[in-house]
C-alpha cells in the first residue's frame, strides 16, 4: 500500500495536550502509522529522499486523529428534520416506528452511505451504529471507505427476539473483521427497558461466544429509570449487571440519571459512557454528569445519536457543546477544558468503542485514521491555541483532509470513493418515498 | 443599481411559519426587496423578460434573509482562543484587559475585517458591535460590505468617561447612517455595574439628542446582581429605568438573571434581550430565561459576543443551542421551535436592534439582505422540513450565496468586496503582535 508522508501541519497526537508538534510530520505505511511527531525526530528512512509515493502538503492545517462517533443509528439520516420538536413517545409512536416499519434494504444502504458521506466530510472517521439490515449498512461502510462498529439492535421478546438475535449472528459470521477490518461488530440490546432479563442472558451468552462488546441505551430519561424500578425494583444498572452483560464491555449511551451506585457498579465492571449531548437536549432529557463519570474512572466519548433526534453526522457540534455545559453544570468555566473535549472526540472515543490499540491517537502501529482541518480559514484565525480552535470554532465545512485506514477518503473537501452527488440524490429519493408511504 | 431575480429556491420570507414557498421568486431593484413569494404571485414586470441585469439560479437552495448578531465585540475575533476554560475575573484581569491596552486602531481596523468576513461567510449580514476604535471598525464594516450597528464603548467615571463619551458623538456625527445606511450607531454603557448612576443619566442625555438606542450588558452573572444590590439596593432593570435609560429602546445582551418585576420593567420600557446561549454556558453563567422573557413579551434576538469568549462570528450554533437549552431547561421538547430559533435569528434580531423596517425579512420595501443556504449538501439531505434543516443542521459551510443591501458580496462562498487573504493574514499578523506585547 502506498507509503504517505504530511508534512509542514501543526500535529496533534492526542497522547497529551503538551503533544504539539508545528511542522510536524506524519507518516504511513501500509495503512499504518509509522511516525507522527517532530519532523525532525522522525526515523531517517521516512526522511530520505523518495521513501513516499505521495507528500499531503499541511502548512497551516491541524493534523490530528479522525474523530470517534460512539453512538449513532446512521440510516436515519433519511428521517433528519422529519419531526422535530415533539415529545419522546408522541415521536416514537406516530412519526418515527410508522416510517421504520417500511423500511427496506435498500434504504439502509443509502441512509448509511449518506450517514458516511456527511461523516468523513466532517472528519468522523469512525462510528457506532445501532440499527437494522446490517449487512447493507456494512457494504455503505465498506464503500465509502469509513469505519464503523455495526450492530443489529435486538428488541422484543419471544420469536421476535429470537429472529433478531439469530440475525445478528448472521450479521457477526458475514462481516466482523472485513472490510480490511474496517467493520466489526457488537451486540446492541436496544435497553433494559425494551429488552427483558431473560433476553439479556442470552444476549450475554452470545457475547461470550463471539468475543464481542454490548452496545446499549441506559438512563436516556427519568420515565426510564422509574419505569424499571416499578417494573424489576432495580436500576438499569444493576439489570445489566445481574443479567451478565457487564462480564462483557459495555458502551452505554446516553447515561444521563445514575445513581452513584449506579457509577461504581459500571465503573467496577469496565463500563464506558457514549455521551450524546445534543440529541439529549433536544429531547429534554438532562444533562449527563460527565464530570462525575470521568472521576468515577469511566472512559467518555462522544455520540451523535441518529439524526432523526441530532440532525447531524457531524461531530463538532457534540465536542462544542459537551464543554459548555460541563462548564455550566458545574459553575466552573475550567471544568472540561477544550482538550478534554476533543480528547472525548478522540481517544477517549476510540477507548469506549475498545479500539484503543488500533486508533484514537497518532502513534506509529495504529491504523492512518486522520484528518487535516484548515486553519488558515477566517474562522479558525488566529490560532493562539490549536485544541481552542478545534473544541470551539471548528465547523464540519473546516475539515479538508480524511484518511481512513491509510486511504485518502476526502481530499479537498470531496469523497473519493464514491460519486456524493449519487449517494446525496439516491438518499434523497429514499427519504421521499420512505415518508410518502407511511 | 443592479436588478436581480433569485429563481427556482424555496423561498423563506420569515413573516410566518406557513410562508415558505417552493419554486419561489425574490426581485430585488434599487437595493431593496420588490417582491417575494410564490412565483405566479409575482407582478408582470418583474417576470418580463430583461427586467432583471442579473438572475441567481437557486434550485435546491434555501433563501431567507441575512441573519442579524444582536450583540458582539467584533474586533475581539483578534483574541480568538487566546485565553478560554479561565473564570471570568481571571480572565478579563489576566490575560484580556493587558492585551486590549495595547490595542491600536489598525488592530481594530483588521480584527473587525475578519469578523466580517467570517461574518458574511457564514450568513450573519448584521452585527450589533460594543468596541473601541469604532471609526476604523466603521471603515472594516463599510469596505466589507456588511450592515452594521457599532457603538463605543463607554465605561468609568470622571475625564474617562467624558472622554469616551465625547468618543461617542465624533462617531455619531462622523459615521451614523453612512455607507449608503448600512452603518448605524447606539451608545453603549457596558454595564450598570462599570458605569455609576449619574453617568448612566448623561448617557440617556446623549440617546435623547441624538435619537438612538441604548446597547448595554444586563445580569450575565449572579455575583453582578449582588453587586448592584449591596452597592445601590437595586436591580440592574431599576437603575437603568430610574437613570432614565429606558425612556429609549434597550438592547439588553444576555439577561440570564432578571426578577419577574426586572421582566415587567424592561417588558413595559420596550426593552430588547440579545440572547447569548454560547457565551453563556461558556462562563458558566447560566440559561436564559427566554421563554419567560418572550412570554413578557420581550423581542428575543441571538448574539455571539466577542469571539474571545465564544470562539465564532457565525450565528448557526447559536441558533441550535438556544433551541435545545429552553426545550431541555422546560422539560417539553416541543418548546422553542426550529421556526422560533430562526425567528429569533433573522426578523427577531431585526426587531431587537429597531431595524423590522429596513430588515429581518423578505418584504417588499426592506433593504435586500439574503443569504441562500444549499440544501442539496449531503448534512442538509433530505429537506423534509426547512426550519429545521436550517435549526439544527445547518453550518457555515452550507452558505453559498449572500447579499446585504442587494449587492452580492458572498458568491460560490467567496467573499466578492476584498481579498479575503489578505485580511486573513492581516489580522493574524496583528493578532500576533497583540499578544506578543502583553
Ligand atoms: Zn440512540
Ligand atoms: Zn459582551
Amino acid at each position: 500500500m502506498e507509503r504517505i508522508l504530511i508534512t509542514g501541519g501543526t500535529v496533534l497526537t492526542m497522547t497529551g495536550p503538551d503533544a504539539v508538534y508545528e511542522g510536524g510530520l506524519v507518516a504511513i505505511e501500509d495503512g499504518r502509522i509509522a511516525y507522527a511527531g517532530p519532523a525532525q525526530a522522525a526515523p531517517a528512512e521516512v526522511r530520505a529522499p523518495g521513501w513516499a509515493q505521495r507528500t499531503i502538503e499541511a502548512t497551516g492545517r491541524l493534523v490530528l486523529p479522525g474523530l470517534v462517533n460512539t453512538h449513532t443509528h446512521a440510516a436515519m439520516v433519511l428521517l433528519r428534520g422529519y419531526a422535530d420538536d415533539m415529545r419522546l413517545m408522541e415521536w416514537l409512536e406516530t412519526k418515527i416506528w410508522p416510517v421504520e416499519a417500511n423500511l427496506t434494504a435498500e434504504d439502509v444502504y443509502w441512509g448509511t452511505a449518506l450517514a458516511c458521506l456527511e461523516s468523513l466530510l466532517a472528519g468522523v472517521t469512525t462510528f457506532n451504529d445501532m440499527y437494522f439490515f446490517m449487512a447493507d449498512a456494512a457494504r455503505a461502510v465498506a464503500d465509502t471507505g469509513a469505519r464503523a462498529v455495526l450492530s443489529r439492535g435486538i428488541i422484543g421478546s419471544g420469536e421476535d427476539f429470537r429472529s433478531r438475535l439469530a440475525d445478528a449472528w448472521d450479521f457477526y459470521r458475514a462481516w466482523h473483521g472485513k472490510a480490511d477490518g474496517r467493520v466489526l461488530t457488537m451486540l446492541a440490546p436496544h435497553a433494559p427497558y425494551t429488552v427483558a432479563p431473560p433476553e439479556l442472558e442470552k444476549v450475554a451468552e452470545a457475547a461470550a461466544e463471539m468475543g464481542v462488546g454490548i452496545h446499549i441505551h441506559l438512563v436516556e430519561t427519568r420515565d426510564e429509570v422509574e419505569l424499571l424500578r416499578q417494573r424489576y425494583g432495580k436500576t438499569a444498572f444493576e439489570i445489566i449487571r445481574d443479567a451478565g452483560l457487564t462480564r462483557h464491555p459495555v458502551v452505554g449511551a446516553h447515561c444521563v440519571h445514575p445513581t452513584d451506585a449506579d457509577m461504581e457498579i459500571f465503573a467496577a465492571a469496565g463500563g464506558r459512557v457514549a455521551h450524546c449531548p445534543v440529541s439529549n437536549l433536544k429531547l429534554a432529557c438532562g444533562v449527563a454528569p460527565i464530570l462525575a463519570w470521568r472521576r468515577a474512572g469511566v472512559p467518555v466519548g462522544l455520540g451523535t445519536d441518529g439524526a432523526a433526534s441530532a440532525n447531524q453526522m457531524s461531530l463538532w457540534g457534540e465536542i462544542r457543546l459537551a464543554a459548555l455545559l460541563q462548564k455550566n453544570a458545574s459553575g466552573d468555566p475550567r471544568a472540561f477544558t477544550a482538550y478534554d473535549a476533543v480528547h472525548a472526540a478522540t481517544a477517549g472515543g476510540a477507548r469506549v468503542l475498545g479500539l484503543e490499540d488500533r486508533i484514537g491517537t497518532l502513534e506509529p502501529g495504529k491504523r492512518a485514521d486522520l484528518i487535516l482541518v484548515d486553519a488558515r480559514r477566517p474562522g479558525l484565525t488566529p490560532v493562539h491555541d490549536p485544541f481552542s480552535i478545534l473544541a470551539y470554532s471548528t465547523n464540519p465545512g473546516d475539515v479538508e483532509t480524511v484518511l481512513v485506514d491509510g486511504r485518502v477518503v476526502v481530499e479537498d473537501r470531496r469523497l473519493t470513493t464514491m460519486d456524493a452527488a449519487e449517494i446525496t440524490a439516491k438518499a434523497a429519493e429514499h427519504a421521499r418515498r420512505l415518508v410518502g408511504a407511511a
